[in-house]
């Protein structure tokens, strides 16, 4: 994996002084403090390597693709500061670190998480190496598809424990999780010029890599430790959630995350694109749970 | 007033099935419910009437002003639950009924929150019958007001019971409440196709009723009723929030609401438009406090 490794160490070397001059000039110095906290707390980066990697395979200069990826990166953020509070998982640990109401307090935790939503918009809006056209459609995916997030973690507070069977599991993580990774591969196409059906194929290729995501970050819950995992482990159990293993047992789900895997290669197959580092962080997620 | 009244009326009745249809498709009821809980719960709708009575001095149709309206409309109510919340103002009651997390719950009001924010940026990114230039301009206006207006409220929480002087007082609320403001009537003027003269005069207008909008808030907390309100009355005092009435006495206080208010009459005298509306709007926030 040291091909994916260095491209994900390049790609967060572009990042962070486009992510650090986004959020440096707030007045209010503890709200500044408590963003940094979340932003710059050892993240994957995820999300922008999806932006960067599809927009690449378009043929996109990585400068290009920065401030987007920078905007997915709040507003991947942000919900992770939300969905820690108290009311909700309520999760002391995040990354290996306090989570932002635990280092600072409730209050500045939630505004903390509002700030970094505005604040990702105003990053695309202000972009002004895109087409005003690229960047409304980029806002109409990055916004849609966290309000799809949203929902997605309200059906699963909804949920808990009474989930009936393994599509409604896939409609709440296609909310919770994939539509953010589906419009971050999306976006990055999007700046490339892709085509309708371009973007129908990423939309599959998000899509299965999105499920897979969750797949493995539920087997991680179960075969992982909380060192590995840097937040705490077994919680789904504790929460009662309905997981895959819970559905699917250990084996079901392992046979399941291979199947969208198969999924995600075969519909990058279907592209005639520089597609490697796609096929790369298919792997890589796939690989988290063996 | 009555002018006014019959505006105020008039946009409502134009704003709603907008409102209504931008919050109608989630896919988890309760969170729908919850957002139109607030959204619905007889606001004065004191942003969208400023976003066309701006449009409108630029000879824009209603109809194409409606979308952005309801966009200002929705940041301000997620910016009222939140604020709500027992970690934040913690208070029960809003526009004289229980606030969104007392109705649902905590993590619902998060949520719904979070959720108007995104909406509120899809609903601009649609809007197609605005220019990509405008609308990403409108998002810049409205996404960087938003920011400001959560620095404001972590400013005034980092400050309670210590503000040094009504320049802080009036740094504070700049962000907290004048901002969305200014951006409300500047997107009016985008809309219509403002110039940059044009605009910064919006401006001057929008600070002017934004720092009055305030004082009279502060006023009336000391001089209404919890009834006349329809939210707990007093809760300044109690908080020890530096106010308005607190810096400068009640008579100190409606002297500084009528220097505000006769800039912002100044503002739209230097302006060749239909101001008339946008002069009623002033003179309704200054009849607020006598």
């Amino acid at each position: 994996m040291s091909e994916l490794n260095n491209y994900l160490e390049e790609v967060n070397a572009g990042l962070d002084p486009v992510l650090r001059t986004l959020v440096e000039n707030a007045v209010a110095p503890r709200l500044t403090e408590a963003v940094k906290w979340s932003l710059f707390g050892g993240g994957k980066r995820f999300r922008p390597a999806l932006v960067c990697a599809s927009g690449e395979a378009f043929g996109v200069q990585r400068e290009k693709l920065l401030r987007t990826s920078a905007a997915f990166e709040m507003i991947h953020t942000y919900s992770l500061i939300h969905d820690d509070l108290p009311a909700m998982d309520d999760d002391d640990l995040r990354r290996g670190r306090a989570t932002c109401h635990v280092k600072f307090d409730e209050a500045t935790a939630i505004l903390a998480g509002d700030a970094l939503q505005s604040l990702a918009f105003t990053a695309i809006a202000d972009d002004q190496s895109i087409d005003f056209s690229v960047r409304v459609a980029i806002i109409r995916e990055l916004s849609s598809a966290a309000t799809k997030m949203v929902e997605g973690q309200q059906l699963d507070l909804d949920s808990e424990g009474s989930v009936s069977g393994i599509e409604q599991l896939r409609q709440i993580h296609r909310h919770k999780t994939g539509a953010m990774i589906v419009a971050a591969v999306r976006a990055g196409a999007l700046v490339g010029g892709a085509t309708e059906e371009e973007l129908s194929i990423m939309t599959r290729y998000g899509d299965s890599i999105g499920l897979l995501f969750q797949i493995t970050d539920d087997l991680l819950d179960v075969t992982g430790t909380t060192e590995q995992l840097g937040k705490t482990a077994g919680k789904d159990a504790v929460a009662e959630k309905t997981t895959y293993p819970a559905l699917l047992g250990l084996d079901g789900s392992r046979d399941e995350a291979r199947r969208v895997h198969t999924d995600a290669l075969s519909a990058l197959a279907s592209l005639s694109r520089k597609t490697k580092v796609l096929t790369l962080l298919a792997d890589f997620i796939m690989s988290r749970s063996s």
